[in-house]
């Protein structure tokens, strides 16, 4: 396995920034068995693969792949404490949204864990796209990508005005909402396009306009509130009893 | 305000060891809209309050305040970019276990994130004790903290032999595994005591002997688990439809 130059350590560095991310169509993903596992299910997006410590030859005999000291994955790593592997990939394809299928739309998730986890529990219920507010977190952003556990490499994410999108699809809309019916009374069936808000603001009053059915989770103790991943869970899983 | 002196700082960055704040008994808790909310609930629990910006009269007049320059602040922080404001809070006094109140039980979390989201989840359902595996994370650690949104001061959180626990209390088990029957068909009445497991490993077999109705989360996408808070949350709402 080749060295790791200087060269390529610079370049990796570059691309702890969105912008030459972007330029370039790349994502950074770091940690064994996430990137080994991206690596096997997507093994066309693999642009290069950086390891501190013994990778299988299967990685090495299918891919672009450099060898590093702990001391350089320390110097490429976004994160505060490097992993031994580190992996490179060409931005999955956009997919094309459909129309009659389900969709979660997020209005200004900040946190990419929360994105991360929002992506991961939507792949587990069968969810296929999401549709984001332009000031979503955005979807290539390594903390997501680490979080989602590689459900963003599967997920059609969109960003879109939401008020223009919510209009366009012209159907009923249920809105996570301080005050709105018990979630436990919807019927999962009638549900097709479900809207979840900011971390601390819940959905912004523009979009609450094209809320048509508000929808909250009751709570019997003291907390203030839920954290926006665990209310997206619960609605998803209530969503999932659906027949269709 | 008095000024903080070198010695503060000092004994500050002293406790940011377990060993330390468990000798002294404190906690650490950042940010400025969660050590505000946790001094006027827990007054009794306040030690100290640093502060690098303006602060509310109410805080300065009823708790021993301390002004921090920016740079000040970002040594005594445990984060990796510091808050404003920064409390030292003694630890709530442990509160006796009830064994005929229902029970969350946590073996081998590690992530504070994860335990402090469970802690919240739990508040928000109404929950109020939660027993860990010895291995569990630490209640008390600045994470959880920040994670439970000041919910690790109302719970009751226990950490316990887990087999011995569920020995003892004798009573019928639910818990979180693969292939277990449909948590939709599960009747939230039945359930007293409920075990989530480790995020990677889920129950351990020593436990899983324990339990006497496996719970399963049903999934119809690619993904290939459920993070840990997110699968406590959706069973914590499963149980909150019960009719106690």
């Amino acid at each position: 396995m080749e060295k790791i130059s200087l060269q390529k350590i610079k370049w990796i560095k570059s691309l702890h920034l969105k912008k030459n991310r972007d330029k370039e169509k790349v994502v950074l993903v770091e940690g064994l068995k996430l990137v080994s596992e991206l690596a096997i299910q997507f093994p066309s997006l693999v642009h290069s693969i950086y390891a501190s410590s013994d990778i299988t030859e299967s990685l090495q005999t299918n891919f672009d792949c450099y060898q590093c000291s702990e001391n350089e994955m320390e110097r490429i790593t976004q994160f505060y404490s490097a992993s031994t592997l580190l992996g490179i990939f060409h931005e999955p394809a956009a997919k094309a949204f459909n129309p009659t299928e389900r969709v979660l739309v997020l209005e200004g998730i900040q946190d990419p864990g929360n994105l991360g986890t929002i992506i991961r529990t939507a792949d587990w219920f069968g969810i296929k796209q999401i549709v984001c507010s332009t000031d979503t977190v955005n979807m290539f952003n390594s903390k997501v990508i680490q979080s989602s556990m590689g459900s963003a490499f599967r997920m059609s994410v969109f960003y879109e005005n939401l008020g223009e999108f919510l209009q366009k699809m012209n159907t009923v809309v249920h809105g996570a909402l301080l005050n709105g019916d018990n979630l436990a009374d919807i019927d999962p069936n009638e549900i097709k396009i479900l809207v979840m808000g900011n971390e601390g603001k819940g959905i912004s009053p523009d979009i609450q306009k094209h809320i048509n059915q508000a929808v909250t989770i009751p709570g019997y103790g003291q907390a203030e509130s839920l954290n926006v991943s665990i209310a997206t869970g619960i609605f998803l899983y209530h969503w999932s009893q659906s027949k269709s």
